[in-house]
């Protein structure tokens, strides 16, 4: 997976500002990261993010969409998140996560679901200790602040800003489709980038 | 991932002891752990583990087989373990990891690679630090008593078995070579589920 095999040209990604990281790093985080700016910021390799959105694409699709769940509180993920289920008829939640939904049967709400995916492990922490609770394999966005207690694929990216969020998504949406064999190109798709990416 | 669809039925799983923990837990384990047998040995998950186990084969083909690199100290999982990389072309690592061959590009037996299996999260953590430090997704066969620290992708299952490392190895070469479209069915692997099982 050299630089020539990205999903999108190196600038695509910079401009979207994927790799900017927080001032403050974890652990597990710190083999993700690249360098640290002068103003603190760490910068995340982004290599290993293009690798792990295709990874985490491939881990999708071992899954019916119905039985994939997207969560994510974060208002900038929420358009980005909804188009991706649109398109791939994967579920999605954006918004507050309800106590339980994954793991009370007795709530009006309650809903099955095999794999979990979060925008951030940390303000969707309610969903990922709900989704290890009942077994299910946890993917989460995970910055360089981020704890990664209980996750079972850590995709590293910035999972905070909107241009972020939109590219991570549109491109995700791109290669799980083609995985799945829905697609051949990302022409065929049905949005654009920028309608991921825009207000 | 319903029962019905289980890559072995049932009993197949059984007899290999696929599912025999050990007495020993840790936290993260806990979530693939079905129950506590009378004399104390847990036991696994199956459905977990054979879900893992197609994941685990999705997510080995996102690389080209001379990119991976299945690192195995245990003497029980060397027959299986080469097999797999005769058949797959996967590079295979049988026996005493020497150190730094991941991380040092002066050592005479340096080698890259992208992605690392390891059989035993513990026999085999020089591996895993190593394949960290370079940045490198690391999935672990990881039973009731391994941490999983550093681990990218858990697989549960009894790790230490002949017969149980046996049919992990078979059943993720029928997944691997089918997702990468070399074969349709497992008649056509090459070689049966009793070559990887038997002595």
């Amino acid at each position: 997976m050299t630089e020539d095999k990205f999903l999108v040209p190196r600038d695509v990604y910079l401009k979207s500002g994927i790799h900017i990281g927080t001032k403050f790093r974890t652990a597990y985080m710190e083999q993700f990261i690249y360098k640290t700016r002068p103003d603190g910021l760490s910068v995340l390799n982004l290599q290993k993010i293009d690798e792990r959105i295709k990874i985490a694409a491939a881990f999708l699709t071992q899954y019916e969409p119905k039985d994939v769940l997207i969560i994510c509180r974060r208002e900038n993920g929420w358009k980005a998140v909804e188009l991706f289920g649109k398109l791939t008829g994967v579920r999605t939640f954006a918004g507050r996560y309800p106590p339980g939904i994954l793991t009370n049967p007795n709530l009006e709400d309650y809903t099955e679901a095999k794999l979990v995916m979060v925008v951030d492990a940390w303000p969707d922490r309610n969903a990922v200790m709900d989704a290890v609770k009942v077994g299910m394999p946890v993917i989460a966005l995970c910055d360089t602040n981020n704890q990664t207690n209980f996750i079972d694929f850590v995709v590293p990216c910035n999972n905070k800003g909107k241009k972020s969020l939109g590219l991570f998504f549109y491109l995700l949406a791109v290669e799980y489709m083609k995985i799945k064999g829905r697609i051949t190109s990302a022409d065929q798709l049905g949005a654009t980038m920028e309608d991921f990416t825009e207000k």
